[in-house]
């Protein structure tokens, strides 16, 4: 049996963009394969009583969060500039990604990091996400209908409410398959380790 | 000329355990001498707008921040209990740091650490920062009164100003000799390898 990590993200958040790029890459080095989770972390974080994200409400750790993308990316190997506005509006990719089988979910997650890190583009616009949904394959008006059924916004909502019980309240966080919970980029690598260790 | 790295910390900061616990050993490996600077987190977070720490402010972030230190702590073979009450009140003791000298800032900071974390001790009471000074070998009271100098106060008013000046707002931070900061304990290899990429 395949072990599996659940990659738990949200397409505004920056640093979730070098996880999503190498989440893959990194799991398949440990024999996991991760499972992606879009959920929608506005919404925790208005329970949290934020009503933007923390890195606008807090200068100084927005400052510091933009130059450790700059270095995190340029480590990595990936293109990066900062989104207008920040945060981006990540509702109709989530929904997007929901509608679709695991392994399209990250090829496509990651093709709209790339367009909103890399390339400028706004992620919210049905356009750009339809052109990603072409460039990876697939039909993309039938996706999009999918998408925006009220199965489908129930069931990101669920996941979003899943999320929550589960104690997450950032992105990117990484679940192992004994239901640990790893916050942060910089902890996927930890998160693999401690996989290691525990029988599946 | 040994190049140095800072490493600002709060006493009563969880993170900051582990990281003073490895801190020398991890910065001698790569040829790197540590600067402790100890500083009053809290005067950050007031301006920040909180009054208390992050983790009594949002639950699920202080649930996984208390489960992710048993994890690190185990990792790192230290031992590992809650503090009560949390956060503890780290004032004395950072004045007795702010009076030592570098080396003995360090001993002495580990001392309260392991007090405070692995043995459950009450890190503002004078009589426990007396005993660890003794511990390290230092003249306790001399070194009390030192401590307890208005001119010493001063010294970590203006080390608590100096943070916020640098964009610190949380701890421990890392910052290299060319004026970048890591944020957080898991940061610190990072750090060290940024040293070790660019000249002195």
């Amino acid at each position: 049996m395949t072990r599996t990590i659940e990659f738990w993200y949200e397409f505004a958040s920056t640093y979730s963009y070098p996880a999503a790029m190498r989440a893959d890459r990194a799991a398949a080095e440990h024999g996991v394969q991760v499972v992606w989770r879009p959920f929608l972390l506005g919404v925790i974080f208005r329970y949290m009583g934020w009503t933007t994200s923390p890195f606008n409400e807090h200068p100084a750790k927005g400052a510091y969060m933009w130059r450790d993308m700059e270095r995190i990316c340029a480590k990595q190997g990936l293109d990066f500039g900062r989104p207008s506005p920040f945060p981006q509006n990540g509702l109709n990719a989530a929904r997007v990604a929901m509608a679709l089988p695991n392994d399209a979910r990250g090829a496509f997650s990651r093709a709209v990091y790339e367009g909103q890190f890399a390339q400028g583009r706004d992620i919210s616009d049905p356009q750009f996400l339809m052109d990603a949904l072409a460039q990876i394959g697939q039909d993309a008006s039938a996706v999009w209908d999918t998408a925006m059924s009220d199965a489908n916004k129930t069931a990101l909502r669920d996941q979003t409410a899943q999320a929550q019980t589960l104690g997450i309240f950032g992105a990117p966080t990484w679940r192992t398959h004994d239901g640990e919970l790893f916050w942060g980029n910089d902890r996927l690598q930890d998160a693999l380790e401690w996989m290691d260790t525990v029988p599946v």
